[in-house]
């Protein structure tokens, strides 16, 4: 099993970390210190070395920070977590804060008055660090650059990971990284700067076409880049990470550094030199500006051209989603055979993840399972533990909400089931998200438009009932990447346009506090809109749907469905038995053709 | 009749005045002369005294502007108006040029290579020099505030006008101007300024309840104002515009004062004085740079207050819509009496404004009824003069958009009508316009949303045949004010929330150059939702419609529609009955009740 059920909670080891801690800061004559969840590589998940926020404070949700002061330590979490941070962290030692409602300037303004507060510039990105200092000019309070001063009292901190870094070959990739790495020399030539620091692991993976395993459910590698103009690139990663065999796929157009040589090699660099200043450590920008070249602000050059896949990766994508929906199936199926109300939300996962193994190209989950069974359906990020385990209970809906990676992609599914009959309401509600979810997948729209003009289509049905949901409609997704990724978003903040090749997810949902949820999503990819009849007849893009696992129809409530929406579900059911059925044993094709009756 | 239908066009007259502007520039060492279109209030309407453009080139557009050289004069005028530019000016002395497909930084750059370019600073926004100036940077093409040279060498310029200026009662504004006064100086405080320099005619109409007659369409008076943080006003108006009357409504909280005073009275002002450098003129900026307030930027106050209209202002605009209705029956009723291949455009707008100046409540048309059959259609601002004057033909479809202007609100309703029977594909197009439009209608949704987000929903029915339109969805309209106001918008690129009282048209359309036009428009208005039953039902936001005319059923094509769209138009229909039938004669009401039968 990729994943666990524990909740590793020992608020009783913070308070005398805290101490020790308060004990370095007043060595070195801190006020306070911040310690972050994130790595120097600002991604969704860190390594076990990096796991500082969980080690001092006991809370390991996947976003916050604490900042210790001498007398007081706020642990600020967001809504996700306002209740689990209670049960992880020693209450007498630690004060939980409601962020962002409580910013970290006010706080620090209320509790501190003045004085200096350290912070690993290792760790922090440089907007993150300016936009702190901004709202902190004239209070008195000042923020140093330190030395990690919870390495200093962390006797038993993991090292470093040191997965191997492997080539991704070029059949999955769809382009020789040279070509890209010459590609986008040419936009930073045409920006006219002469090189690009870049410090997130999946720019680089992409870039260089290569994976690694330092951290779970994201294939990336540790490492850091600096891409030239000339469309050379210094890779620094830590030697035990490269074979043979990557050297040779590496060529000579990337050359090896230890990662010691990162500070030397920025400040040998000349002329403008770009850091995206949304993901680049402090530390990357000191060593710049300590040197000889200039520094410009803008954004990773990977990022667009990663979310926009090549043919090969749309392909791939397309072949793990089938291999994934045959797993899915074999899920539901079982599912639907099963004495729903002796099982438990874990059984559930753990068949899951049953069904993708048996696959035998399941390489990890692209993010732990979220199976939230009746009011924990209504917590939209819920992760089962042995202690919420909850048994499923008649009437009960469940959210199962998923994904593999896999070596020619990358899924993530969701779809609500049901235990026996579900209520009126719950089936509203059902058809209400599902309309939402049809809306996006059957749009055509005209180039140029962003998440943030389309997100309303997925909302409609539910505004119509006076409901709404509290997350964006969709995020983009990685080709054997992560699952999470930029710049693309279904959302109403979302202003980057839409392009050929971007992967989004669809996944509009409902949450009824204290008694059910409902998410339903699809992955789909943005494609030229098939050509149509007519003297005036524009190019526009559309979405091709890449999921294709059966939409449990005895949620649906008919009355509610239009024409148009009901044929959408019955094409759609009618793939979803073209497509999987040749990969099925025979009970599980016997569930997928009753599963995809038309409606 | 307000309308004309004459093209006031004298090439020849453009020449010499142009040699005659061109000696005022060499006098004053000046390499070139910006000559707008705008007034000192860039509003959409000039005075004839403000008509420099038009004297000047000849081209009466409604935007563009000239840079005139020692040896070139571009003419800059935008899509709508590439044709009729080129009837207007002299081309052997004007040259046109595309914009802002060509910006004229680089056009100045490309033409000039060095030297000063004059402009009247009481004639160009803030933002718009600033822009400018920043592109012409490093350029060795100086901007240089200047007299006015077209002033000097125009001799029979017409005056300024003096129309009067009136109150506007307590009962259509719903709030005393004391009152208004006294929210927004509360406004200005928060903000730490100490005065806001208002130069938005409609800004002040709105602030002090007046109304002016200086300029057509427009119920607006010329005249700037200063607001203070303790709610007085200094007005600076002509004498001749004031009565005893309206010093009597604007009583002690208001200072008038002469025009020749601003510039003193601004030199006098301490503290952070607010200007919107979106219209403030540079004049100002200059003012009050050499006297002793610091200048602050910010939006002008009033724009946002008077978008969200007051309960007596809603009921006012209900009731002027009730009667621009039936004047609207009165002309469609007339319309399909007669034989149509006998009309040309000219006569439906006559007829058109005979019906609303029957109501004897009209005081002015709200922009230039635009009456576009066949291919004119297919020109969303089209302005039909003798000279393009089309006799109607069997097919043709008519894009009918006109409004009023009534003492207790504006109005703005766009119909298509047909002559005869139309094509298969006009009707499939009208129905899919038609659709757009039900969708903003029957909309509901969360607050905080703006028109960028909601723009969308009256494209989706053409974006399904691969169409769409160039235009955005709906603009902010005011209360016996201007037809055309912010800051809201139903549009990609508007991120102003739609709030309580924002009155916008609903006007998607579709154009098909050289065939046929279509623009179905009314007015609404943000509402709160009525509550829905539903554990867990939002507040949330609707449009009430204010339009009550009926839409031409004869170009449906009810294949297309869906059950809500069909309920929508019979019930919409049915409320035109109800509401506007006890206000007709009996011919009038016989055809309404035939235009609006259930399909």
């Amino acid at each position: 099993m990729f994943q666990s059920f524990d909740t590793p909670t020992s608020p009783e080891a913070g308070p005398p970390r805290l101490a020790a801690l308060r004990e370095e800061m007043a060595k070195a004559g801190l006020a306070g210190f911040l310690v972050p969840r994130a790595d120097a590589h600002q991604g969704e998940y860190v390594a076990d070395h990096d796991a500082r926020l969980a080690w001092l404070t006991g809370f390991t949700g996947s976003a916050g920070f604490c900042i210790a002061l001498a007398d007081v330590a706020g642990v600020f979490i967001d809504g996700r977590y306002r209740v689990q941070v209670k049960d992880q962290v020693d209450l007498g030692h630690f004060t939980p804060v409601a962020w962002p409602e409580t910013r970290p300037a006010e706080w620090l303004k209320a509790q501190l008055g003045e004085g200096k507060v350290g912070f690993d510039p290792w760790l922090h990105a440089v907007s993150e660090i300016e936009s702190l200092e901004k709202t902190l000019d004239g209070s008195g309070i000042e923020l140093t650059a330190a030395d990690n001063l919870i390495d200093r009292v962390w006797p038993d901190q993991p090292a470093p990971p040191t997965g191997p870094i492997t080539p991704y070959p070029l059949e999955f990739a769809g382009e020789a990284h040279g070509e890209k790495r010459a590609r986008l020399a040419a936009t930073l030539a045409e920006a006219g700067h002469r090189a690009a620091v870049l410090t997130l692991p999946d720019s680089i993976a992409w870039l260089l076409n290569i994976r690694g395993s330092d951290i779970p459910r994201n294939p990336v590698p540790h490492c850091f880049a600096v891409l030239h103009d000339d469309g050379s690139v210094d890779l620094l990663a830590a030697p035990g990470k490269i074979s043979e065999d990557l050297r040779d796929h590496l060529g000579t157009g990337v050359r090896l550094h230890a990662p010691d040589d990162f500070g030397p090699l920025l400040r040998r660099l000349q002329g403008a030199v770009r850091i995206d200043p949304a993901s680049c450590p402090v530390w990357v920008r000191m060593e710049l500006e300590a040197g000889a070249a200039e520094v410009a602000r803008g954004s990773d050059p990977c990022i667009l051209p990663k979310a926009c896949k090549s043919e090969a990766e749309i392909a791939g994508t397309r072949e793990a989603h089938l291999r994934d929906a045959a797993a899915m199936c074999r899920l539901l199926a079982w599912y639907e055979a099963a004495d729903k109300t002796s099982l438990r939300e874990i059984d559930i996962v753990t068949a899951l993840e049953g069904c993708r193994a048996e696959t035998n190209s399941l390489l990890d989950i692209s993010f732990d399972t979220i199976c939230g069974s009746g009011p924990h359906g209504a917590l939209p990020h819920y992760r089962v533990t042995e202690a919420t385990n909850r048994p499923l209970q008649e009437g009960d809906l469940i959210v199962l909400d998923s994904g593999g990676q896999y070596f020619d992609g990358t899924t993530d599914i969701t779809r609500t089931l049901v235990v026996g009959e579900a209520g009126a309401e719950e089936r509203r509600c059902y058809t209400r998200v599902l309309q939402g979810m049809i809306a996006i997948s059957r749009l055509r729209f005209p180039k140029g438009l962003a998440g943030m003009h389309l997100d309303a289509f997925a909302r409609r049905p539910l505004w119509e009932a006076g409901l709404d949901f509290d997350h964006g409609t969709g995020h983009g997704v990685g080709t054997y990447l992560c699952v999470h990724e930029g710049p693309q978003r279904l959302s109403r903040i979302s202003e980057v346009p839409l392009q050929e090749g971007m992967i989004l997810s669809n996944e509009p949902g409902y949450y009824r506090e204290g008694a059910f949820g409902i998410r339903i999503e699809n992955l789909i990819v943005v494609q030229p809109a098939a050509p149509l009849d007519g003297a005036d007849a524009r190019e526009m893009l559309e979405f091709e749907t890449l999921t294709w696992v059966p939409i449990e129809t005895r949620l649906i409530d008919p009355d509610l469905l239009t024409r148009a929406e009901r044929s959408w579900i019955n094409a759609y059911h009618a793939m979803c038995r073209n497509k999987i059925a040749p990969r099925l044993d025979e009970a599980t094709a016997m569930w997928l053709h009753r599963a995809t009756e038309p409606i």
